[in-house]
């Protein structure tokens, strides 16, 4: 015997969650079940709204159920000709949340990776590139992940960014605000002395 | 800014899921709408479902979407006129799994608690007491949880059994196979020392 076939069903769906194997789905269902019908209902409806309903923005691809997003809407943020480049919507979110830049974003929702067949069109550099020559753009700030894939990209899009005469820059890397320098790998020592500024 | 309207939405319904804190509904409605539209949408439809159409049986009080589930309309099951006890649906299929025993379930969904206002009535005993009147059954076996709550409900269902003249026994607790006697807690130990059997 196992569970009944929609509980077997309940628990086989809720697989489909990232990092959520068997037992883990097993103690999700009884725990709806036993303790939180409700809950479980209401996020069955969103689910399948947010599902049904949620795109990309047509300007800078970040996920939205509006056509074009709220920060793509704002007046100010588009005439501040600052257009930030990054690679996921919660890059947007934790440079939101410093309040310090003001500018529009572009979200690749990923990174060049020719190696899983991700080039430029699969990351949206085709539209970035007709954003670009629209003319209303006084800068790019690259805020790429500083990995490998990361770095090319930015370095890829640089170039889209001098061929149509856009200045562009890439965000400062060094030693982070609070560390400790004995802690701080190498890589990232010499980037900070590299990138030094006259006090 | 924050995420659009419905995303937060769904991220914030994702955390009534147990063990899921923001981060990982973030994680997870992200790898949803970028991976797996089709999962999240079937897992909506059997959310759904198993939220509308499973309660508990009628005999044994598992979950199950039927009036009385599998095993309780199991003839073979019926005949045998054994009758244990566990606390989860979990503990039902770790038994089944076993294939060693072949009577019936009942499934109390809990333990007593009464610190937590859980008495007998919450754990269905008024149920299993009108079924030990039945006089179908012939053996309660008691497999509750070895822990404080677990013997104290054991003690209260064998108190019943009493009442009723049906036999009850306890499962055995001492060394599990393949454990090493150095590693055994001292509780387990005179456990099997008081339950040792001739050879």
């Amino acid at each position: 015997m196992k569970f009944s076939p929609l509980l077997a069903e309940l628990i086989n769906a809720l697989t489909c969650l990232p990092g959520v194997g068997n037992k883990s789905a097993q103690r999700m269902a009884f725990h709806l079940l036993e303790r939180n019908r409700e809950g479980a209902l209401s996020l069955s409806n969103v689910l399948h709204n947010a599902m049904e309903h949620i795109t990309h923005c047509q300007r800078c691809r970040t996920f939205t159920e509006d056509e074009v997003c709220e920060i793509c809407r704002h007046p100010e943020r588009e005439a501040s000709g600052l257009l930030c480049i990054v690679e996921s919507p919660q890059d947007v979110l934790a440079i939101e949340q410093t309040l310090s830049y003001k500018g529009q974003y572009f979200v690749l929702m990923g990174h060049l990776s020719p190696i899983d067949g991700i080039g430029p069109d699969e990351i949206g550099l085709d539209k970035l590139e007709s954003r670009l020559q629209e003319g209303r753009i006084s800068e790019v700030i690259l805020a790429t992940n500083p990995t490998v894939e990361g770095e090319a990209t930015a370095h890829y899009i640089a170039q889209l960014c001098a061929n149509a005469s856009v200045d562009a820059s890439r965000i400062a890397h060094g030693v982070p605000v609070g560390g400790e320098l004995e802690y701080i790998d190498g890589n990232t020592l010499t980037h900070a002395f590299s990138g030094r500024r006259k006090v």
